[in-house]
């Protein structure tokens, strides 16, 4: 049994630090790296890629939308062709960066409003998706499981590796629960441990009103910035230790 | 007998245009594609990369500061590392736009006051060069003959295109005139095609007060944003052409 | 008989120069001077006051979404709050550039997405109104006729002047034409002029199917971006006047 | 016996925060605001500006340049009146958020990088004068004593205040020693302490060697970046009041 457990990072911009890199570092097998277009920049993504190296951790491009005052979490409304050239850049810029760590880039998971649109929408879906086979079809799209984008890596036929959430909750149909929602963000540790543990061994995901739904998924998303994040991601890797289940980057995990 | 003809290109933004690019590529053999963070965004480089390849033209990166608005034409005093990723960066960015023409980026030339800054500065050039030599060392390095960028190049090893100007002139030293002496950019065609033909033949720059400066360059710079600038190039070209000079593009031109 | 015609300007940014502001400022009484945000820049924007004192032409506000790339043209979902606190932001800084011709700024219209999300989006619409009261309440809040601007002015009680426009067709709910729409823009000088003079006179806009839809109006808007676009207002001008109708700043129209 | 005590704040940028604003603010009498160009935007400005209101703290304007990335820690050599019109659109920016606390900007401190080229650069100095003369020449330009800003606010006939360093050490000369120099910042909150109510009886400024300047100043500037710059301030502020000092805003000093 193995699991792949990823997070954002590399989120800073010149002077403005945001996160908790270091210690997301030690927790996940894999991490998405913002790429200087809502945050992050050329020196913060160099720092990622060599740390990353160093702990094994395998990195994925984490495009956003171009506007790093709404940090990415904007949604803006773009022609999809522009979206897609948009996002085919951050993958060339991240991968010139990935060079100084000698690493290869392996995977692409849209960023904050980006990746919530491409969820339910198949312009930007298949626009991320094309960018991706034109750069560099090896790369793993991280989708989110049974969203538009699944459907377009399959449409595509690119590498697909199924995301779901550790971290939050799901209604009765599978959608995360919007973060306005005081019950979004699960942040008791061993509470969230449980649930993972389940959601693995199971292959299921538990609705907020206790509802399972079967649910295919490679790669658990923790997120770092609620100050509960670091012990609920910690709490949550132990016990899929404890439970048997090995934790691999995503060409690991793919690659069975 | 052969010379490379190169131009700046791609430097539209959003909803802004600016230049001529379809008549600067009807007449070089090589561009310097801006990489967004001056100017140029994704699309345009895309639209650049596309039209170089039907026109067997070679690309190179224009890497410039990150100062849309200044349009990378304000000297920028900062940190030489920080500087290094940030044109890694943009060679990154660039070459995953190229994979749009199924073309491989091949040079790499600093832009406006960044090139200024590098023709004088040894960290400045160095920060190029080392960029060059972590992202991609095949790339040749663009570099204004006999300046600091030259020796960076040397120095690093790394394969150096050596270049001087067509419609600037230069001064006994053999820098440019500034562009605020109005004798800076010369505007006639016939004259400039005279200058640039002996130049070529006989290997020599001629200052501003006709001293001959044996000088070793393998690239001549054209501009596109003087409103004389396209009838100089192409007066140029021809008066080359008619003197037996091949124009090929800057790998042609090292490879010999 | 008497009405305003508005049209945006000063959009250039930097380096980048778009629009036809020479042209424009010729035929309009009132402008609409981008905020340095979407577009405009402080250099611009100053020229634009010292042109708009010069012909006796009164400036308005016309802020926009922060997003160069886009110029303003993208719809971005934000905050209202933060959406008035960047409008405010905008009037301030034109209050400040006007200084310099020694001129007030008497209007406010958002621009391109913000406009059209405006119209119809009552939480935008009052950000908007919020952020005149605020920073200067003596504003007219240059609103769409029968948008949810006119109603925010009017809860809000601010100063109101109403828009239609010159060279776009409306549908039979008083709807303007996509852009998508062939028939969108008027691009005939004369059929516009006509059209024009019959608004005026009528009181009345004339949709795509000639349904007549009483409406009031204080101001009608052209734009320079399209190249029919001055032959077009121009046209419709001298109609105006040669059918007797005095053209006015908004403060003129609005103050009798 | 009075001064007072100034500080920079109001520095986040959308998702990003940098500094110690509440802590700032409980110390100092004014603040400079940073506005929205090197960093700040329209969300923190009024919330800095609501603060202050509530705490009798006097605001002013921190212009710097258009530049968030390098946090307007870069120099950049831009034409001098692009720059003036670069600060005069944030003092009406910042004009713009302050009437959402009804309250006055009263004076204006360049930023970073732009307030150490102003010291020594006349044609920078005087533009920063140039744009308060004309947006609003009752603002006090709070200027490095003895600086090119002390000389163009005399020439100019505007409202100086005079500003020293609490927490950073001179050189014999009067200059700051650069921030390379490990003994650059005061770090030990009792010896920052004694030095400033020195320099506050005796109206001397004392260097690295123990050379006393005698120099006027109004205003001591503290800065919040260091981990132990609120330690050092609060120190120096009590020191001060035991000293029976009386601790005021920038008008109030200024007006006896």
């Amino acid at each position: 049994m193995r699991i792949n457990i990823n997070a954002d990072m590399g989120e800073g911009y010149g002077h403005y630090n945001i996160g908790n890199d270091d210690a997301i570092l030690s927790i996940v097998q894999s991490v998405n790296v913002a790429c200087g277009q809502h945050g992050g920049d050329a020196t913060v993504m160099r720092e990622v890629c060599l740390k990353a190296k160093e702990r094994g951790v395998s990195i994925g491009a984490h495009p956003g939308f171009n506007d790093v005052w709404g940090f990415g979490r904007r949604q803006i409304r773009m022609n999809a062709n522009d979206l897609e050239y948009l996002v085919a850049y951050q993958l060339g810029a991240l991968a010139g960066m990935a060079a100084y760590a000698g690493i290869k880039v392996t995977h692409v998971k849209p960023h904050g409003a980006l990746n919530n649109m491409c969820a339910i929408d198949r312009d930007y879906a298949m626009a991320i998706g094309r960018a991706i086979k034109t750069v560099d079809p090896s790369l793993y799209y991280l989708a989110l499981s049974q969203s538009q984008m699944e459907k377009a890596a399959t449409d595509l036929g690119l590498p697909l590796a199924r995301e779901a959430f550790i971290d939050r909750l799901y209604d009765d149909e599978g959608n995360l629960l919007t973060r306005t929602d005081p019950r979004a963000v699960i942040k008791d540790p061993k509470l969230a441990a449980e649930r993972t543990v389940r959601m693995v061994l199971d292959g299921e995901i538990i609705s907020v009103n206790g509802k399972k739904m079967p649910t295919k998924f490679d790669s658990l998303c923790i997120h770092g910035d609620e100050p509960t994040a670091i012990a609920v991601a910690q709490s949550c890797c132990e016990a899929l230790r404890k439970a048997g289940v090995e934790l691999v980057t995503i060409p690991e995990m793919m690659k069975g």
